[in-house]
C-alpha cells in the first residue's frame, strides 16, 4: 500500500519494531509521533523543508571543538532548559527518600555552550582572571547537605565572561584559553573562595545560523551576567547551575530562558582595606556568596 | 517566575511573539509545541540530551558538496516522503479547478540525497552509462497533459545507481562524476527515450550518523533498484519522481518509503535485432515504458 498522510506514523513506527533497546525503540516512538505530527501541522512545502534541511545542516558545520551551535539551538528553544527542568525533578524525587520531603539543592540550570574547554586547576583563592581589565571581585560560598552537614573537598567548575562578555573561546586571543575558568577543591569545612571580575551581561553567537533565526524573529540575543558552577562530591548529585548578578540587563528575558530567581546574587561593593589585602584585591572591591547545597544520591 | 515544565511552551511562544513574517512565526510555533510536547513526553535525561545534539551536530558534519546526511535522515524517518505527500496533494488541489476532480497526474516520490551533480545535457536516445559493466536498457515514453495532450519540448532529468547500486558520487572513482546522469528534452510529439543500464538496488549510505541509527534500530538500509525522474514543462506543475524496476527486492520495504504502485513498471527482456540494431543497443536487450502526466498549473 502506497504511503499516504494518515498512515505515515504507522508506516515508519512499523520500520523500527525490531528496535533492540527498548529505551531507543521509546525515543524514536516519540520522535516519529511528534515529527509527522508538527509536519501535519505546519505542512511545510517541499522549498520550505529544503530550507529547513539547510538550516540544520548549517547548524551542524556551524560547531567545532570551541562552538556548539546545536546546543545554542537547543538552548533558544527552550529545550535545553525544558530538559534541565526535568532532570531537576526527576533528581529531587529520586532523593526525596521515602517520606518524600521535597530537598532543597541548589536549583540547577543549563550547561550552555562554553564548556568546550578544560577548566584549569586552581587553589582556593587564586584567581581566574589573567587579563586584569575587568571590575575584580570576590566569590565565596559554602557548600553543604540540606540538613546543614559541611560537604567536604567538593569540587568545584567554574567559567564565565569577562567584563566585555566574552568567553575565552570568542575573544580572538584578547583572553589565553583558560581564563575565566577554574577548577577549586572546597575545603574540609566545605567553604570555598576565588577572585574573578564581575562579568557582563552578554550575546550569545549571533555569527551563526542561530543568530539568523534571532534576527529573523526579531529576538534579542542577550544573556544576563552570570558565572557557571559545576559542583559535584562524592555521594551527592551533581549539581550545573550558574550564579546571576542581582541588577543585570535581561534577568527577565534571557535568550536561553535559565533564570530562576533562586540564584540571582549581589555582587555588592564592599570598601575594606584589611579584607582586600587579605584576598590580594585593591580595595574597594566586589563581593558575592553563593552557598551551595546538594542533595544526597538516593541509597 | 522561573521556568517550568507546566509553562515552557507559554515562555518560549512569547519570546517568538513579535516575529514579524507570519509564516515564520506559524512554524516556530509549531517547531516549539512539537518539540517541549516530544521531550516532556520521552523526558530524555541530560546525557541522553546530549547524546541527540552530538547525533544532529554529527548528520550536518557528515554532509558535504556530494553528500547531503540530514537529507538521508529526513528520508529514513519519513519525514521526506510525509513532505512530498502533501505537497503532491496540495497541488492536485490546486490544480483540480472549480469542480474539484481529481487531476490524475504521475505521482511523485521523494529528491532523496543524491541531486548534488548537475546532470549533463544529453540528447534523445544517448546514453547516460558510459562504463559499460552493467545490463543495457532502453527507457522511453512520453509526456503529457491529463486529457492526453502531447506536453512538447519537457524537460526530463533523470540520475540512478549503477549495476552495483552506486551512484557515480559515490562510487570512488569507479564511475565519471555525470554518469547514470543525463537532462533531456523531449521531442515535438512528447516523446523521450535514453539508454542506460538496469540499476541494482541499494543501501543509503551506512557510514554516517544515519548508518548507525539503522543499526541500532535492526532496520535495513536498503532502496528497491529505481531510476529518479524530475519532468518540467511550462504552464506544468514540475513532478519529481522515480519509475521502480518491477521485482526488484525490497520494494514491500523502501528504507526511506518512496514506492508508490502506479511507478512500477516491468523492465523487460526484448529480443528484437533491429530494434537494438536502431537504438544502438546489443541484443537482447531490457525495456521499460514510463509515461509522464503532468498537471497543469492552476491559472
Amino acid at each position: 500500500m502506497d504511503f499516504s498522510e494518515n498512515d505515515s506514523v504507522d508506516a515508519v513506527l512499523a520500520s523500527f519494531a525490531d528496535t533492540p533497546d527498548p529505551r531507543l525503540r521509546e525515543v524514536m516512538d516519540g520522535l516519529v509521533r511528534h515529527l509527522h505530527g508538527f509536519l501535519r501541522d505546519v505542512r511545510p512545502s517541499l522549498h520550505e523543508w529544503e530550507q529547513a534541511i539547510d538550516f540544520l545542516t548549517a547548524i551542524g558545520q556551524r560547531s567545532d571543538e570551541h562552538r556548539q551551535e546545536f546546543i545554542l539551538f537547543s538552548d533558544v528553544m527552550g529545550a535545553s532548559m525544558l530538559v534541565e527542568t526535568m532532570e531537576a525533578t526527576r533528581q529531587a524525587g529520586g532523593a526525596s527518600g521515602a517520606t518524600g520531603e521535597r530537598v532543597d539543592a541548589t536549583a540547577s540550570t543549563v550547561l550552555g555552550p562554553f564548556h568546550v574547554v578544560t577548566s584549569p586547576e586552581r587553589a582556593l583563592g587564586d584567581t581566574i582572571d589573567s587579563v586584569g581589565t575587568g571590575e575584580p571581585c570576590l566569590i565565596e560560598g559554602s557548600v553543604r547537605a540540606p540538613d546543614g552537614t559541611t560537604v567536604p573537598g567538593a569540587r568545584i567548575d567554574v567559567w564565565q565572561a569577562d567584563e566585555q562578555g566574552s568567553y575565552d573561546v570568542e575573544s580572538e586571543g584578547r583572553q589565553p584559553i583558560g581564563n575565566g575558568r577554574g577548577l577549586f577543591t572546597a575545603d574540609d569545612d566545605g567553604r570555598f573562595w576565588f577572585r574573578s571580575i564581575v562579568p557582563a551581561h552578554y550575546p550569545i553567537p549571533t555569527d551563526g545560523p542561530v543568530g539568523a533565526l534571532l534576527r529573523a524573529t526579531k529576538r534579542h540575543p542577550y544573556r544576563p551576567a552570570h558565572v557557571h558552577f559545576i559542583v559535584e562530591a562524592p555521594g551527592y548529585v551533581p549539581v550545573t547551575t550558574h550564579v546571576f548578578v542581582e541588577g543585570s540587563p535581561y534577568l527577565d528575558s534571557d535568550a536561553v530562558f535559565a533564570v530562576k530567581q533562586s540564584l540571582v546574587r549581589d555582587f555588592a561593593a564592599v570598601d575594606d582595606a584589611d579584607a582586600a589585602a587579605r584576598h590580594g584585591l585593591p580595595n574597594p572591591f566586589r563581593r558575592a556568596h553563593f552557598d551551595i547545597v546538594l542533595a544526597p544520591e538516593a541509597s
